[in-house]
């Protein structure tokens, strides 16, 4: 790929953010109560990367069709979204989203519960406007996404308070709560788009095999990112006692003192801050940051792979240059 | 109607019932994993009415077609109702629900908060399994009815929280939040059942009318049940300081000292139990109880009026019977 179309996909994609952006500010604003619609423009305002959405799109566009006929869709991806960050962070108690305070802190728990099943009624409103004749097919689509994601919810939660996760486990953890909404996306872009059942199937391996390599990069992005570019604490996996790849990985890999270490995260839900420069030299020991790199590789990869089927070159090239931009990201 | 009509017609009710319960039981007992279908299965095997998915089946009938087209639905809208028990209960932060610990007191809130979410993704994967080639109507009801009970929660809400609310904007909150879901059942099994538009808005008519009805009654029931049968606190509405139909009523046509008490109650946010007897004095003097029940027969009648276009005599008939059994419950 050419440095001139990245910067042409970059441009494209800044233009589509916008577009989606507008969609979403005006789907609630005058809707009332305002009691309700009021915090629910709060969280669509807020500034999101708009991936599902994009994903959408671009599907759409590869499976022959055009961004004109999913812009709908585009937006109710990115409101179901939405509600699960809104219902996640009263579970997890977070502070902070996109940088400003979440919902439920902005306002209260209460609020938050009703404004977050509210967008995701506004979301159905949204999926159903374009589907005409395709209705049934979408909707399933994103149905079953969504009750994967609760059930990868669930799971995550689960693990939590389990002593022993299995790597197995945990991809079939973030297969469901991570990466299905990926799969879901393109799914429904590649329909609306009118792609034949092999476009779509394609377009659906793509965004779950995009999903599972977003997820690992994010575990490990928690461990080496730089704390201003990633706009948050530096190992808070760690210090949670999350059950990531990372983590399970090294539980796998060590022995001796370093793995009583390692269960010890266990028994105590977590480490303290001024461990994880530790931890971090631990895992870079035992070569786990490069085993994450390899992993995100063969599913990158294996996305990519499955995109070889779709027609038009630059469709695939901004889908490649996609894939790589989520890989190379730093935040 | 004769007495046999009347018994004839509640064997046919406790038959739906079982059906209903079963199919709700089998939904999602097993699915995995545990930690989310679980307390799922707890909520939906819990003793209800299961008036919204009887109305369903009603209305297939009525409009022309069986029951057996519309199972599926009829437990999709339980699921729904389930949905916002399990949400509003946290709100609510009630103990007890249909008899039982409420989920989020037998679990935690976490779990209640996503174990309701994806009760509303399964109503949808009902929902969507009989509705062929009229998919985009019948989702689109179904999101609304969604849409407007968040909007009428939040109204509830809102009107606890207010100095003054006018009883046209309590007859609008409890449309929303009581009467959309019916109304919407009703709808939903009329095209399920191959209505005529006409038919389909002569039962949307009928669930809303009967809804509101019902809303009144329940109000009305929180003064006048006996603690026995009611199963809860007489008076809990007044104890919360609730702005019922009833309260509104008493503020507005109340003068002197009648009115400066129940100015009282907005300002101490409700009475105490000790009191209850001596509001319910002042709503008989008013002549209150007697108001609600002319409101309910209006709604009642607005219901059966817009019935009398539906051809089969029997099916109008157990329509009948259904508005004055809501209206005559004595829980």
């Amino acid at each position: 790929m050419t440095r001139d179309n990245s910067d042409y996909f970059n441009l494209l994609y800044t233009r589509e953010r916008k577009k989606i952006n507008s969609i979403l500010k005006n789907a609630v604003k005058k809707r009332k109560p305002a009691s309700l619609y009021g915090p629910g423009a709060y969280i669509l305002n807020s500034n999101g990367k708009r991936l599902r959405p994009f994903l959408v799109l671009l599907s759409a566009k590869a499976a022959g069709g055009d961004f004109k006929s999913a812009y709908n869709a585009a937006a109710a991806v990115e409101m179901l979204h939405n509600f699960t960050l809104v219902h996640d962070d009263i579970m997890d108690n977070a502070n902070k989203r996109r940088g400003r305070q979440t919902l439920h802190k902005k306002y209260d728990n209460n609020t938050a519960i009703l404004v977050g099943d509210s967008l995701l009624s506004v979301a159905y409103e949204y999926l159903l406007k374009d589907c005409n004749g395709k209705s049934k097919s979408i909707l399933n689509s994103f149905t079953k996404g969504l009750e994967e994601i609760c059930e990868g919810q669930s799971l995550d939660t689960e693990f939590e308070k389990r002593k022993q996760v299995s790597l197995a486990e945990y991809m079939e953890m973030i297969r469901k709560k991570t990466a299905s909404m990926l799969k879901m996306c393109c799914e429904i872009g590649a329909t609306l788009g009118g792609g034949q059942p092999a476009d779509v199937k394609a377009m659906a391996n793509y965004g779950l095999n995009i999903g599972i390599a977003f997820q690992i990069q994010d575990d490990l992005l928690d461990i080496t990112a730089t704390e201003e570019k990633f706009g948050k604490q530096i190992g808070g996996d760690l210090i949670k006692g999350k059950k990531t790849y990372l983590f399970i990985k090294a539980l796998d890999k060590s022995k001796g003192n370093d793995h009583k270490m390692l269960r010890k995260v266990i028994e105590r839900k977590g480490i303290k801050r001024n461990q994880v420069k530790k931890f971090k030299k631990l895992y870079e020991n035992l070569d786990l940051l490069n085993d994450a790199k390899g992993v995100i590789n063969h599913y990158t990869k294996k996305a990519l792979k499955s995109i070889s089927t779709i027609r038009k070159e630059s469709d695939r090239e901004i889908l490649v240059w996609l894939a790589d931009s989520l890989i190379m990201r730093t935040k």
